[in-house]
């Protein structure tokens, strides 16, 4: 039995049994415990596309998944049956020039879950490439395991951000990317992290957590070295830039669907750089090791739990409902 | 007799005695052998202000400047009388955050020639910090020395956007700044470099220089993994940051007065870097070095000559000659 | 009244009145309140020199200071009287190329206290660069503001060996320099934390902070992708170098006297790297922001305290006594 | 027919016929033009080992090559029959931590030619993996495909060593690699290069190749950014070292048998940094592109050319010669 959650078309899910995965070489399954619900899961579910990726026919969607290793196929000396694992959503080629250079999260074959045409992980069993996934140690939940994944969006939007150890932070947006990746900075070094954003619950959530605050509407006066833009809402990069101060550095996290204006000829005086971020790499054993030593808190962040049946409440509750954090779905709870 | 050009109200030059400038401990006397004549001149000769520097009463123009030493204050140990010189046109504070962290350039109170309210360089004898002052190799032209300046540029911007060895680079805009760039990323061990414009007269002096050239409304299907935009003209930054390759580097060099729009959302795919250029910094040992060993070439750069005279027709014919590319003004010819 | 701990001899410290100094222009008087001993003053304190620095006539030894600002020279627009500061002993030229590179630290004329011929802090009242400075905030000691000098040869040292989040790092010797340097790793996101040391009572405070331990004389099998060399004992570098993993980096902070014999056709396999580390830069913002925020624990490193007229024995002390870690001198209680 | 220059015991070479390969996926087939002989390949001749890698039975010799695609196996695509291509001897496992990060060549299961247990190029047909082979333009020689390897380790020891453009670098060792870490210094924008060596038939080549040069018993009192060492002459790195300023960065490419001693608590005055080298990553595109340019000159390092029947001779005369700078073999001469 493999039960999955499966699209069949937009706005409809349901559950149908699927074939018990085999470990090819190189493989191994994973009874998956714990799944998070995100952004790019609900837009699939309520408009079948982000940008160029179009859903065609059945798809399985969550990527932010967690379980236990069931089988190992041969080849595989890392992992034993047993091993509770984080999963590293995509799986790279590995020999392109992306690839080779160390940017495997750019290959342009790179297989990831939940985007067409790949099936994601809201299921009760998923054979994948050994290598992407990462044993947590005693005492770490499935359902952080999970979080790693929205977490090492933060911590590589840091690293793109070049953020230095000492550097005051903005972060602009404090939904679940936003509080990680203020949690991520502050982790790697951040003197201060500064988090806005146009609701009170969140921001209390945020000023919960140890982080000062601001409402959007309300701007402070502080500059910053680094900002990391979550938000995705139209003008927030820009004003966000504006409060950088010389040789600042900004990484746009959140997308806006509109092109984003930037007032260059006022920004070059500053001499900012802004990176654009396109997932992370090479992140889950630094974010593992991160939420084992308590220096970054992700249990706060889940506000709702699921069945695997519910999976389609789940998805309208994490759309819609403005006190949704983080929605985790349990498959082997059918 | 010192004499300066000096821009006493929008549009209008006139020769003025100044005072022989004294060398104050720290500082030498130089005597002003050759200025090339910027963008910058010409917009302040006929509009008066960049941005928020305004001009508010007399100023004398000329940043890009080389002459020889005749007088040295006291410390000055570095420098003798008879030392021919290119002229850093920057002195800071030297005591900031951006001073004591390299980034001199980005000093708040920076003093740059010819920028209001700090006159420049179109005068026959100016005093500066000995430590601006950078000797030049016998068989270097005063001329070439004064383009150190624009080339410092074009080195900086590459810096700025992480060029590497084996890039290949796209180089918008092939005006002065536009062909010292592409002949600094070059220089540094770029693989290609591919130069555009509107101008055939422009692209057939790039074109000479061994550089492959396009069109602007030609473009070709090559992709980079660096652009250097020089045009400062609307669209161009958008249209070449669509030509980088994953993890491909933007320096914004030329600046629209218009915010410059940007579509995130697809660049973000290939996780693209953007730059913005404020100058340069730590540039001429290395700009002297390039040009002297003809790694860099600059004599078929100069297209005009003038005496002191006739800055306003100089300021005029580079403002307005589609054929111009560097005027050089001779301080000591009055 | 300003009374000195001066050294007029090797081995003989005596109490002098020097005069009140005054705070000339971009200068501030600081009364010190608390100053560290370290390695080097009891070296000068025995021997008179460290190598190519040699006192010659009296010297004030200390360098580890804290205290209150009490008069501010013209010009000083960053620091009030009252300002509680923590004091960064070196003040570099401003103006050379290492420190228009950002390298202050590197600067050939740096005027360090208590380094021949500057006198140090062990003294009442000292005038110093307004710009060594920091204030520091409420809440936090003058004793953690004194230490964050040696935290920051920690913080500097991580830098020097490009410490990235999620690196294993070893710690060889757990004086106050190994002490701190740890904990420098684990606040710039090491995931491990491994301190070595012959001295059980030194490995006991180190567990004591949360690191795990070795025995110098009983290695583990664990390999490293950092090395923090902070013993200063021969051998300890080479095979301490010998756990790095593949690009693994090494900062050698404690110095031999002797030279240091490394197997290089050995190491040339994985790619190692070794930096030699010379003081820190720009590191007092951090070192601050660390301590007041809890990441960096000092409290607990301070084994001795003494008034100004028993500067001999804590130096004596300091030298001698295994028990001993940091020994502060508190100049206002002669 | 594909015959081999195989050595069958130390000392000892004779050619056999060898199965001819048949192109597995991902794989081609080159029909081999040239083989530089390098210091590797005597050593083994001679001495059996190099370090741990100890020769077990018969292997085949060379590392440096290039040829012509004959034939391809499925799923290649970016070659076709007929290319001529330069060889990279090294394929990684494309999936370790190493390859992950962008360090393919430090992958612990790299497979290299002639290095045991695999065999290497002195033979008349390969099968490689496709992502191995690099195709040169027209114009260029096998030879110089071939001398992209030794001009790869300069390369990469560039990169080791931080070269920055300005900077000034002084090369330790005249041998192939010495000139080919020199040219590649200069190619990366190096403001001056000098090149030591005993030997003043290795310092006539090194000046006609444009480089000032130094007797290594006769040093000068210059001093340098940048060292790259490729004598492996013992004393050499030391007193190399003791010529870098403030901020010095050494890479160690020449490796001496014996372990190297370091007088650390001089170097870390000036902050310097030693890295260590092994072979290179990622360097054929740009080797190709500079050789292509004619930025980097081989052809007047080929001293001695064989057919494949003379291999012994090569690499007897390789080790022997003091006039020898490279000998290159011809498999299809036999």
């Amino acid at each position: 039995m493999n039960i999955a959650a499966v699209m069949t078309e937009i706005g409809h899910i349901e559950l149908q049994e699927r074939p018990m995965p085999q470990a090819a070489p190189g493989t191994a399954v994973v009874k998956v415990h714990a799944v998070g619900v995100c952004g790019s899961d609900t837009t699939y579910y309520r408009h079948g596309r982000i940008g160029d990726w179009v859903v065609d026919g059945d798809i399985v969607l969550g990527h932010e998944a967690a379980g236990e290793v069931v089988q190992v196929g041969d080849g595989v000396t890392d992992l034993a049956v047993g091993d509770r694992v984080a999963i590293e959503p995509g799986t790279p080629c590995r020999g392109c020039a992306q690839c080779m250079a160390g940017r495997y999260h750019l290959c342009p074959d790179l297989e990831f879950l939940a985007t067409p045409p790949y099936d994601g992980a809201l299921m009760q069993y998923v054979a994948l490439d050994a290598r992407t996934l990462f044993p947590i140690p005693e005492g770490m939940t499935y359902e952080q395991a999970a979080m790693v994944e929205p977490l090492s969006v933060g911590l590589w939007a840091c690293q793109r951000a070049a953020l230095r150890p000492g550097d005051d932070v903005l972060v602009t947006g404090a939904g679940p990317v936003g509080v990680l990746a203020a949690q991520s900075a502050r982790a790697l070094g951040a003197r201060s992290v500064t988090v806005t954003d146009v609701s009170d619950f969140r921001l209390d959530l945020a000023r919960g957590l140890g982080f000062a605050v601001e409402r959007s509407d309300q701007p402070g006066a502080d500059t910053f070295d680094v900002l990391l833009e979550c938000s995705g809402a139209p003008g927030v990069l820009a004003a966000g830039m504006d409060r950088l101060r010389e040789a600042g550095r900004a990484a746009m996290i959140g997308l806006p669907k509109q092109p984003v204006e930037l007032p260059v000829s006022f920004l070059n005086k500053k001499e900012v750089s802004l990176a654009l971020v396109n997932r992370y790499q090479n992140t889950w054993p630094l974010g593992i090791s991160l939420v084992a030593s308590g220096r970054v808190v992700l249990d706060d962040l889940q506000t709702h739990s699921f069945p695997l049946k519910d999976t389609a409440t789940a998805l309208e509750i994490a759309a819609a409902d403005p006190r949704s954090m983080k929605a985790i779905i349990y498959p082997q709870q059918v």
